[in-house]
């Protein structure tokens, strides 16, 4: 994946702000060679049909220029992923979206489309399938995948929407370092933590972080720590 | 299953108390005429052994004068189920404790076992394996089981630690209710959330609910509500 060129984002919105608003000028640079994008609607945040869902990344895209069109209206995977310069995955429910991809015969063009260059960005459940497997979604197992397999577009896991342990909280569920640390007694990959209004982007070798917090790294037999969103993350593929 | 004997628990400890404590009286009654209980240790949580968490359970079956073995500590399956008057699955995760029943064989004999009157109890994701499938457990899918198909004694699904909407919340993650609508779009049973402090006490079709909260039903196509600890939950098993 020398040629790869992504933009794996934690969240869709912040609080108080649109669609994809705050990471805006980012997302413009990412795709600034490109006049099409196809977006792929199948993680259905809310139950709501691929038009809806495609029409809210399409007005976002308009802003900047950018012809969207949804990867549920072509004929095949093939079709949707040649058809456009770039491919931005959104988010919603991780199971769905790649029992869908894998039904659907995508994973393949995908990560083809990434191998030649093509610039991918997702967001949320769309970040979650960049990495090794999903094992990291914070979603519900609501659909069965034949695998948890993923687009393996860097060879580690992603756990966006990451939370920080809440000190006065009374609830006895996992806090999401104990799920991530149970994850480390079964799986070997490293896993990155991106809160919220953090992203990464991601050129060949070479992976910067967006946005203003530090992001938390979670390596099996070690104590979790922090990246400055100044530093690089370059450690994880070299 | 005319003949289940269940105790559905959410959670082993409510803030502020031992493991099992605020249930003790309701586990007394439960395995009233048991001398030997087999636990389940397989979902194994924080990674510990499964001695050491066995310990945990046998120390509180102590006090009311039953024995406890763990299920790892036999030959087989029928064996560890065919030993005991009795059954307790602890919490831990989901998809590990669900991956190894199916791996050692243990789903037939349980629900064999359940069948012919065994008293049964399980707490969180042994409490998550009694229902339809697990695809309402709130645990990250660290493993991959062969199905989503749980040990189906009950023809609904359990949400345990069930949290109600945080109103003040910033964070942009899905709440439960959320979480649960977007399963009943691809799934047709009915959810239990089981808050933390309640469990529900199953006898052939007649359910009653322990503790002091409600519960909080989720049907598909209709809006959630609550049913209240003093009344029953009969009308989901007729």
């Amino acid at each position: 994946m020398t040629n790869r060129n992504l933009l794996i984002v934690s969240t869709s919105k912040v609080h108080g702000s649109g669609y994809m608003e705050y990471i805006q000028d980012q997302v413009a640079e990412h795709f600034k060679n490109c006049k099409k994008v196809t977006f792929i609607p199948f993680a259905r945040p809310g139950g709501i049909s691929h038009d809806e869902y495609t029409k809210i990344a399409s007005d976002a895209f308009d802003k900047i220029g950018v012809e969207v069109r949804g990867a549920h209206t072509f004929e095949s995977a093939r079709e949707a992923v040649n058809w456009a310069d770039g491919l931005f995955t959104g988010g919603g429910n991780t199971f769905v979206l790649l029992t869908q991809l894998y039904k659907l015969g995508f994973i393949e063009h995908i990560q083809n489309a990434v191998e030649s260059g093509k610039p991918y960005m997702g967001s949320s459940a769309g970040s979650n399938i960049t990495g090794t497997t999903i094992s990291t979604t914070n979603d519900m197992p609501i659909m069965y995948p034949p695998t948890f397999d993923a687009l393996q577009l860097v060879p580690f896991n992603i756990n966006p929407h990451y939370l920080d342990p809440d000190p006065g909280s009374k609830h006895m569920g996992e806090t999401r370092e104990t799920r991530i640390k149970e994850f480390h007694a079964y799986n070997d990959q490293p896993v990155v933590g991106l809160r919220e209004g953090s992203a990464l982007i991601v050129k060949g070798n070479d992976i910067k972080i967006f946005g203003d917090h530090s992001v938390r790294i979670f390596e099996k037999g070690k104590q979790p720590y922090e990246i400055e969103s100044t530093e690089n993350l370059n450690f994880l593929v070299q």
